[in-house]
């Protein structure tokens, strides 16, 4: 795309009440628009970042058998009644609406319910599960504050998978198959090495642990105790002598650090299912209930974590399989024209040959150019310019390793292919 | 996909409430799932379907170069009470929440508000011009009535676009390319040729027509006049003696008609830009106000709509560009375990070659699958059964010609690509 074309520009400030280096940088880039606390529009840049992460997730969710469907935002009270999540004195952070007859709606928050509800009509025998299903969709929290951009939204987007076992056996099994699932998709977002699943809290009706998957970040809202050996690590509100007993593990063994949450998988044992009254017939004809569980990837907010790791004072810096495009070009011409075609030319090459480029065409300063670049965060760089054409090569830059070096139109088509 | 491990399976009936024929079928076939009446659930085939949709749709607007972005559902009402669109007694098909502390918020019926106000932010000079964007999201409408299933729902996918521009000239260019971009949809979606562009109510803001494109549907909510040598249409809402002067036709050249609206395009003239106070500086410096235009295509409602033009009393017939697999691979093993190893080998080579297959590899009944094909309504369809392969071919039927005819899996993977 040119750059001359996209109406976004960056930004010297982000509003004052972002304190957030992700909202703040985002927004400065042209990423994302503030609407109102906690509530961010997707501008052409950013929604493809958001897009290359849906794709990321659910490549993982596909190949580990999850079938995608979407949900609806508005939701019937009834079916949330069954399971005592509808009174605002239990669940807190609905937003609620109304039909025109006075009928109260929910705006969805969760998808638990609904789930169990949709998939319950095509369960019947035992021939039908086990199954895992999942979706990619907007939840909505009536958060008291918003103050951390996309790592907290009253509205973001979210991946939510349910499975549904006829055995804890077979739980186990789909539970460990999303969680290896997880660990692939933090790889490919360029965190797997800093990501660890971890214990937490399993709530009120299952005696096991939840596990969340912390990324370590010292802006984490989370502390954890890990050993980096055994590849253990606790979330502090279950950190007692009780949980270091069962997990067979010293408390000096392990070192407190800072975590954000960028997912978690829960069992739900047959809460939701047995409230719903969605059993299955088993091979002897009698009913016998699904155990079930949820496997949540804050999408949005990934985006948010990737800027929060990544990001540098000068601005973004993406992962190569996220980033908005594959390749900055940027041309100097200076009103060179011969420089301006050629610069033309190279960027329609390389779209040619199937690499997604940004092509700052812009008659700007080089100043103003090389800061854009900086903030917008692409992670492979090319320069044209008159001094670049004096030593006969193109300037390749690298945002992550910082590498600048002078390169032939070969060798840095090599390097994106 | 395996349709064993499908975990949808056809109904006999849709519930009894569902009196469209695009629900009915859709439910029964599994693609959809009623949450309240106008809110569906889209199960896995269902949003195969509403995601190629989207693909052809955000194809056409890329192509004229609209920039594609996400709005936000959650709506300050600071921006909707300036063009005077907060009041129920204005809007009455708002659904409205709360945050927290009393405030009022929007759920998205619409967006014309918010790209003015998000795009104003990078608009300041005539360079800053002429932009398309556009989104493809949820919108919500408080309906008092919703029985025509995807037709008109409360909760729907839509893609709407806007554009900005300087001059009258420069809006009328935008217009036209978006009308042609509509039309390339249509075309693409199989109901081209009985799709027209229609001149319709402009509303209050514009002493223009606004355009709907109809297509021709005896259950079309819509009437119509049409000549189909002018290639002229006009809505039966503005089907006045002055119209007709003003588009210098006669009555008797018209034939009425029933359509169902497919898409319309809307001249905004300043009316939004301006009550939200974002203009440009022109050459001279001096602030201009920005000439818009709205264009809208119903995403899930074109689903509904394919369902009703081409569905049949046997069940739904997909348009091959967004059918939810290319092909429905069915074997008729019956326990003949070599014939199902052969069955399960095409299945996997059909897919080597990227082609899309359903295979019904289950263990039922001839008549329980064909009877299911037809519901599920794949265009293209494999048989493979002992009858076949004793005359040593494949059974190829098509969908839409209903031609049936033995043929060689080389011929058939030909036809398919």
């Amino acid at each position: 795309m040119k750059q001359s074309q996209l109406f976004t520009k960056t930004r010297s400030e982000a509003p004052k009440d972002e304190v957030s280096k992700n909202s703040e940088l985002l927004i400065r880039a042209g990423f994302i628009h503030k609407e109102m606390a906690g509530v961010y529009v997707f501008l052409p840049l950013g929604l493809r970042v958001l897009e290359n992460v849906k794709k990321i997730v659910r490549d993982e969710m596909n190949k580990i058998g999850g079938q995608e469907m979407m949900m609806t935002t508005l939701q019937p009270k009834e079916i949330w009644e069954k399971t005592n999540r509808w009174d605002d004195a239990v669940v807190d952070n609905w937003f609620k609406t109304k039909l025109k007859n006075g009928t109260e709606l929910g705006v969805g928050l969760t998808h638990e319910e609904p789930f169990v509800d949709a998939l319950g009509e095509y369960i019947q025998s035992y021939k039908d599960l086990p199954i895992l299903a999942y979706q990619i969709q907007n939840k909505f929290r009536n958060e008291l504050r918003a103050k951390s951009g996309l790592l907290r939204g009253r509205e973001f987007v979210m991946k939510d998978m349910y499975s549904f076992a006829r055995t804890e056996e077979e739980h186990n099994m789909l539970y460990e198959k999303v969680a290896d699932a997880y660990y692939r998709v933090y790889d490919r977002l360029g965190v797997g090495q800093i990501t660890r699943r971890t214990f937490a809290d399993g709530g009120i009706f299952t005696k096991k642990f939840s596990d969340e998957f912390q990324t370590f970040s010292d802006i984490g809202e989370d502390t954890i105790y890990v050993n980096e050996e055994k590849k253990v690590a606790i979330n502090k509100e279950i950190f007692t002598d009780e949980t270091l007993e069962k997990l067979n593990i010293k408390k000096d063994d392990l070192v407190e650090k800072k975590g954000i949450e960028v997912g978690n998988i829960f069992p739900l044992e047959t809460k939701y299912t047995e409230a719903l009254g969605v059993r299955y017939k088993d091979e002897k004809g009698e009913m016998q209930p699904i155990i079930m569980g949820c496997y949540g990837i804050g999408i949005s907010r990934l985006v948010g974590v990737l800027v929060e790791i990544f990001g540098t004072e000068k601005g973004i810096v993406w992962p190569e399989s996220v980033s908005p495009f594959k390749v900055h070009l940027v041309e100097l011409s200076q009103g060179d024209e011969v420089l301006k075609k050629k610069a033309t030319d190279l960027y329609e090459e390389l779209i040619s040959k199937g690499i997604e480029v940004l092509f700052d065409d812009r008659d700007a300063r080089a100043g103003e150019k090389f800061a854009d670049a900086d903030l917008i965060g692409i992670p492979h760089r090319i320069v044209i310019s008159k001094k670049t054409e004096e030593k006969g090569v193109l300037e390749y830059s690298n945002r992550i390793t910082t590498e600048t070096t002078g390169k032939t139109k070969e060798e840095i088509i090599e390097i994106l292919k």
